[in-house]
């Protein structure tokens, strides 16, 4: 992981900026053969854009992708795909007092620190808009998974808005689809949206928590030491915007347990597979995957970007004080969700790829 | 970062099995001129050495570290320092029911699914042993950072264990190297003593929160888009053994925050720098630091190994049960502090030394 | 350097088949405040363009390079740019022949025996099409020398077509533009385009020898042991098409010479700094550039493509004949002269950046 | 490629000085299963190892080398190998004189302009000693690809001494083990001994060129664009110490060919296989294998330190001379070809392990 590029054999570089004339992303190391085409990505492009509802940005983004290279007559090469997407609502609004002032919470000021120089139309290369192009290498990972491992299933939703969480019990999975939140559980998408509404109209925002299931996972996937599937999944979620924190299975919670209650205990499966009491490791022991389902979760803080006035400075360093208009998501967590699949498919399939190369068919069978 | 390597300019390549002869790091990339002697280095290995008290495991090793290379009267040179440990108390011990067991919650059936092949002393590679080779490159770290950034503080501390919560109204930093658990909480490592005493005698164990601050960071620091400062710190503190979530600031807690909450207000500090009203954002902001306190925590799960029979299956497909003898530590979380520490310097030097040739002096001012 | 990246912090990734809708360069690391434009950029790719005279390819490509991301008002922004070249002429050509035949000395046959697919248009990935994106790169390169550099001078030449070498006594720099060969041997030039009349009239082509030097250098780049910087540009070399052999001051001659032959011995200049009596080195002592003129020299073969038939096989595994038609350079070498000197900014300034970050002002006086 | 580690996915960084405590490679990324031991590793040190003849330094090193991780009861394990070689012949001579002048032709000059310390000592970690690690390093590869593509052999020898040629119609390769200078044609051997002895008697030394020979590769190795076959090789000998020019195939020759004479026409072998003409290409084309034999030369330039007395400056600034004492090489490419031929086996292991990660078996077959 370095810079702009995530991934050790399946690479992603992504490039571009809120307001410029496009970004994408840069596709190195998709093995060959794969059947990809612009609908297949753009299915998965569509489920993350913004305006779709009231519950984010009305900025209407046509999120059309572009494969600029790397497909040729519907399937991959080997060679880089480069994948365009271009920038078609960027409104012509004054940007001078957001150029002068930095936004609490927001990477105005490190940007500024860091560089001396930044683009402040619409975050420039902060702004979540940056998701889309890892969504749409998130869809070729998933094409490449289907081809190589195509009992990976990834499903992504949310688990918790503000402090209101949803309830386990009630998780439906096909219910993920059917409410703006990604909710598993319709009776908390319910609420969430009164809370929301509330929020939105005050001018505030709010976080939430997301988790990302991948079934169907092969055992042994995993670089330990420092390229643990772990580790990587870690690097993957902390790397999308507003994320502050990364469990894996009980994930903080892990603290609370004594090692009986942790233990996931492991018996001989009707298929001959190791089969497991429990998950709280969340399929990834000595980072490395155990054949279980791989869980992670992340928390989105509340959008900066709010309507309600606050203290700040300037660039010539007064203070003063700062309301963002614009349209902003108030609360960025529920478009996280695509996103939060994408870099699972990206690191799922990484790892697939270099469990192949360093290790082959060499790993031991049980029984 | 790849495999055994981690750091971007600043590589630490650790080697080296629990039982073998002996393990280290390869540290490549640290400035030459760097003041750097072994017995430095063993300072910081020593308040991770085992055997120290009750509540670390007995195994007694001296974790002597020899610099074989890359170190030339007492300075840094700039080419590759080699640290080694010998292994000494490698007790002649039975491991054949490990070998053909896996323990549950252990690297054991990972590392056999992976690998078709596992050295089971002491687990071998997936040993917390391994984190004595952090400790020493980190020892390296500290000491470039000194030169560099001597502004720079590292302090790590435990904040919790099992379900018992160390006070922050309570925390005295001088407090830390008073107890065996790095608790700035007196009252809280007092009752911690109670509660491990009794998990220990009853054949269990517990899990840990542990916080580690970097005070005094440079703002601008972080690598955006997948080298940002927190996304490297995430992947850093994950690849510890048995960590299981990392969390940067407010962490999980920031998904229960609103926007107005959860912005940090910006002033103008006496010192003509920023000053900002609350530090949720944990010093950083967009993948860069903000010039405040880097804040990071992250969960250590149980001990694994434990005297209390678990259920688990052999490498011959069989149901059985396995009680893991041998010198464990309760509560891996409390040697877990000195190797945080060491990650979070070996972070902050490596994106000190990127900052510097990527951007070198470009950064914006204030006022 | 790994797969179709290359640099360690100026990082460069090219993407793009010969008649795909669009080839360039993702080009990450580049410090933030250097001076961009697409007119700037412009002037490098049409040096390298096709079409402007008949010893190079007739096919007709504007080579008009896009900026789509990473500059903001004229200068760099520290976050990747996007470098876009359309290509427009890419002839609707019957290419069912290729498609089933492997051209000898063409990457036809390895692209199908490795990835089982390939793009027969034009080449595809093989093509040398892919240098466009290095000479826009390498603008950028430039750039950022003349801003953190600006000694830093580039010339590159070619110094032998076929057999025929060009007399470096005769070598007066500022005849390299006035012909189409890069010569700086007027002489040279003329015999060089009566040679390449007879050869393409005959169906023919032939190889050549580039040289490139770059001035100004400062003393102390290179980062041994395996960075060094002689490594990189014989491996940045050696990627470009059609290279098959590269050589670093004496080069392979200097297997002819003798140490007392060879020893470039050292006085002090007036400046303070050293002066060296000749050059065998390169520039480059030890894998660190010494401060003189840093001098690679690299072979082009002869273009594969030619209108001589040749024997090969198909697909199917038949025997055959292929004749290849189409536009392609007789001299492939005479185009690469500006693509030797892309690489070589790019891999001067890596090392800057580089160095810059890993050392910074430690490097040791003389006197 | 970076710094002091090469490789992709078998990954070495070699560490150490001449005259350090120990010098070594760590080698990550070397698959499972592999039959490793001290006996095989130091076959290959014992082949390269200094004063076995009067043509190489009379330095007296056991060079014996250390399993000390990644190996557990003769097998790979997956995890990293340390290899460890001490240093035993440090004489304990006066490097005064050395610390103060820098030797022409030497690194002297470029580590202290670069890293503004040295260690003196032998020439510290530029000296030549590093190559035993390398050696070291290329047993473990040649052990891997044993097990994962047996077909492999790798041969390297000397091909010219000085201006002085072997012939490849006298070529044997039976005779490389014996004469000391590893040539294929005896007859060359008896007169390059003849006229070392009076370069060394006469206090000087001289360069040569090494052909180190990859059979049974098999086709489709090699990542485009800037990972290929060519370009590692070309990074890999390049690196070796003394190296200034690497060729593939015809290599320089390359550019006096015409495109008639340069083409390896195709045919169809009795093993269903491409049979080819001839081998202008070394075996790669596109940067890609062909499996033909991977040809690879490199060219050495004399031992710098020779005991003529040759112009140069001291650290102070001051010009003075200098005769540079002690045990060197008079023709260091002798020793080389080991050194070239262990290089060879970790690039084409290296590219055998991206292969299958990145590919797998999706490459194409022919007829």
């Amino acid at each position: 992981m370095s810079l702009n590029t995530f991934g050790h054999l399946f690479r992603v570089t992504t490039w571009g900026e809120s307001h410029g004339p496009a970004l994408g992303a840069t596709v190195d190391g998709c093995p060959p053969g794969v059947a990809v085409d612009e609908a297949m990505l753009q299915h998965w492009l569509d489920l993350r854009k913004p305006g779709q509802n009231k519950y984010t940005t009305q900025r209407r983004e046509a999120d059309q992708v572009k494969i600029l290279s790397g497909v040729y007559e519907g399937r991959t090469t080997g060679t880089p795909i480069q994948l365009m997407i271009e920038n078609t609502d960027q409104r012509s609004k004054d940007y001078s007092e957001i150029a002068q002032k930095f936004r609490p919470g927001h990477a105005d000021i490190t940007y500024w620190q860091k560089y001396g120089i930044r683009d402040p139309r619409g975050g420039g290369r902060s702004s979540a808009r940056e998701t889309a192009a890892r969504v749409a290498a998130g869809g070729v990972a998933r094409a490449a998974l289907d081809l190589l491992a195509p009992e990976v299933k990834i499903t992504g939703y949310m688990v918790q808005m503000g402090r209101l969480k949803a309830d386990r019990d009630r998780f439906d999975m096909g219910q993920i689809g059917q409410n703006p939140f990604w909710s598993p559980d319709a009776s908390a998408a319910a609420i969430w949206a009164a809370h929301l509404d509330e929020l939105r109209k005050s001018g505030n925002s709010v976080g939430a928590v997301v988790e990302v299931v991948a079934s169907g996972v092969p055992a042994g996937l995993g670089a330990p030491i420092y390229g643990k599937l772990d580790t990587d999944l870690a690097a993957a979620m902390m790397s999308i915007n507003a994320v502050k924190g990364v469990e894996i299975g009980e994930g903080m919670a892990a603290a609370d347990l004594t090692g009986i209650e942790n233990a996931d205990e492991i018996f001989l499966g009707n298929d001959g597979r190791p089969r497991f009491s429990s998950n709280h490791a969340g399929g990834i022991l000595g980072g490395i995957s155990t054949g279980q389902d791989v869980v992670v979760r992340f928390a989105v803080k509340p959008t900066s970007s709010i309507l309600t006035p606050r203290k700040t400075i300037t660039i010539a360093g007064e203070e003063t004080e700062i309301v963002t208009k614009g349209r902003h998501d108030p609360c960025v967590g529920i478009r996280a969700v695509p996103v939060g699949e994408a870099m699972m498919a990206c690191v799922i399939l990484d790892h697939l790829l270099l469990h192949r190369g360093q290790v082959g068919d060499a790993g031991g069978r049980i029984g």
